[in-house]
């Protein structure tokens, strides 16, 4: 018997050894099978190609239903054609080519990166990596408090470890949060680290200082053990103060060492406010015809086919649009601006704020911002979120007993202000003070 | 420690013994935490919602990019708008609703349904079922020649045991292969079977007497144990004969044993055409809003927003669309009639070839055809795929060591009796013979 993976998993050990030393059982495992991906690509361009279950003029064209076809009639012909057709398992070609130029703009040529693969959503590829990468005995070192998808992602499902460090420490933003955590690992287990930078639920990117420290803290780290370095960015792009870098921290830890591996998780959803797409990426820090950018592709495919069939094509035909339009950037700046304009307004209305009741927490980039809730009173931010709901019209998420989230991009700048009076008005009720 | 699935796992065991002794530990761990999405929900309605991190123009509008949203003018303006913002992890209602309705055609109101979860696609709904029901210590019985993929989804991805039975014996439907399987497995033990109507890679659809002798077999099967039938219904409504029914399996199998839940998986992939857009829907055979299928929702929903965030809003919206025209039964049967056409065309090419050098197997609904070496030739499947794509400009799709699949359903009529001609003279020239 030989193994099917047994190739692609020495291509993964020959040119990356920290991934395959953190290869989960699964991730060992899983390789695209000879099937019928397989077999219909090789058959592409004959006269007669019998090989894919899709409904066709029988000429390789779609044959939708008219009155979902005319839904899309802002794509040129042949872009309503895919939009209806599978997308290759890997995603369309001219849409990974596409974000690969988007991701890079700015990025020295040097720095290797592989084609992205498509994936349904960002949190698919948190979930691919997840797959491929975690089980039971593997830890994840993350800044607390965290998205908390990631503990059903990780934890949940996969049965990591999740350990964490306070992601800000006497109100100042932690650097080390994420090193100090994989410090307290035996010397040599492999660890994944997720960075998130703008950060869910903290708003947060690091300042030019706080960010070299956070990566040489890394580097550090990755001393100790091989180290995959998740970054999600989310939330790339949305950064409000001209001294913050926008660019990925993938960036920033390719070839930085030999036992760390930075694994980029990005998409359309923020940034090109394309929620309902579901349209992500997953990136590897390798060249994209490398035998290694390969052998992770084929484990990628055969996880999407195993777990969605393939990505979607409608919302890559959609995406793809706008990436051709010469205005993109422009559109994108102006959803920027619009959520900078909200930012400061929050800023302005947290900064003036009476610390007895609310203690905002720094932020400046992404969609939201935390506030604290003052130990000596005794409340929860669950007991303030009921109180603003029942009685203030508002709502908020808590997402620690001592947090609550506030989502600004869903929040119109003249009312923010209105915002922060109410939950200072409903913690000074529950704390039995009266509001300033 | 209280733990948060107990509520929810009683509900389950109440309701459904056999689906809870089938729950795997993933399947028994997950619940939809009181996270986000639940907090959201609760804040709807709020006139000051910072709930989730969707950026929207601070009254729940989005701001989709202009380059974007010009892709979409045939949708009305609350339908554009619904397809740039997240779908709730469960799926949009209207989508939910009007596809049970869809499903729903001509079954008798008794038999119980719950309203379907939103997948991305068919295979996701697959992926789900096999989180919650399959690990390594799980059998999955099903027909052979059975589609790859479920192989990926159920064997190399959970670690279950994939157990099967020939689908043809002599050349002729084996109606009781799922059933024989079971037999072979400790009494008691849950198990999960796959039945696939019309099927992949067969194209087959049980005649009546058939249909009877298999759910028969099923129900007998399940006086031994805890049994799951996933009725996978890719491609339901593809067939060709007035005498075989178009209903799923489902319905014929809801109610007919204590021990045996049948599940339901299906979309809107092939019947609508809609390859790309990767919607697809998971039934249980429960009514909307009992607790057990608020239960199995809630379990559901934490594995679909761990896996993928949400479904995808944009294609759900193009669906819908066609969903609400009055025209729609008319647009898909439209689909059928080429596909007819197709199958004839086929069917008949097949019984005029040479059985000397090709075994059609027998088909009457779907997307494809099953055709079978002669073994005294000694050829494999796969030399003969080679052979045709090589010196007949002709792809085709080897599913097992004597077994091709042709895809009808992406070939012309015209076209059809020269495939078959091929095939006869690709053979001959493998075997040394002459083509007749």
């Amino acid at each position: 018997m030989t193994d099917p993976a047994a190739n692609i998993n020495r291509a993964i050990e020959e040119a990356a050894p920290p991934l395959s030393a953190a290869l989960s059982p699964l991730g060992r495992r899983v390789v695209l099978p000879f099937g019928i991906p397989s077999q219909a690509a090789e058959a592409r361009g004959k006269t007669l190609n019998g090989t894919i279950g899709q409904i066709t003029d029988g000429r390789g064209d779609p044959l939708p239903l008219p009155s979902m076809s005319e839904t899309l009639p802002g794509l040129v012909a042949d872009d309503r054609r895919r939009a209806f057709l599978y997308s290759p398992v890997q995603g369309i070609d001219e849409m990974r080519r596409m974000w690969r130029e988007w991701q890079r703009r700015q990025v020295p040529p040097e720095l290797p990166s592989s084609l992205p693969l498509l994936t349904v959503g960002l949190t698919h590829g948190l979930s691919l990596v997840a797959d491929l990468f975690t089980d039971e005995t593997r830890a994840v070192a993350l800044a607390e408090p965290f998205w908390g998808n990631y503990g059903q992602t990780f934890a949940v499902r996969r049965g990591a470890r999740m350990l964490t460090a306070p992601a800000y420490v006497e109100g100042r933003y932690n650097a080390t949060a994420v090193a100090q955590v994989l410090s307290s690992l035996p010397a040599g287990e492999p660890a994944l680290a997720i960075v998130n930078a703008p950060s869910n639920p903290g708003g947060y990117s690091p300042w030019p200082e706080e960010r070299q420290a956070l990566c040489e803290s890394l580097v550090e780290a990755a001393g100790q053990r091989p180290l995959l370095v998740v970054c999600d960015d989310a939330y790339a792009g949305l950064v409000y103060e001209d001294e913050i870098s926008r660019a990925s921290l993938f960036w920033d830890l390719i070839g930085r060492h030999e036992n760390l591996v930075p694994i980029k998780v990005d998409g359309s959803t923020k940034e090109f406010c394309f929620f309902g797409g579901r349209v992500g990426f997953l990136t590897f820090p390798f060249a994209p015809d490398s035998a290694v950018a390969q052998a992770l592709e084929s484990k990628v495919k055969c996880l999407v086919r195993s777990t969605v069939g393939s990505p979607v094509a409608t919302s890559q035909m959609i995406l793809l649009q706008a990436l051709r339009h010469g205005g993109i950037d422009q559109e994108v700046e102006r959803v920027r601006r619009v959520l900078a304009e909200r930012y400061r307004a929050l800023k302005q209305a947290l900064e003036g704020c009476d610390r007895r009741l609310l203690q905002p927490l720094p932020f400046n980039s992404g969609a939201f911002s935390l506030v604290e809730l003052p130990e000596e009173l005794g409340l929860t931010a669950e007991q303030v979120r009921q109180h603003l709901l029942a009685h203030h019209d508002t709502g908020l998420v808590a997402v620690s007993p001592k947090h609550l989230r506030i989502a600004f991009c869903s929040v119109d700048t003249a009312a923010l202000p209105e915002l922060v009076r109410r939950m200072e008005q409903a913690v000074a009720e529950l704390a039995g003070r009266t509001a300033p």
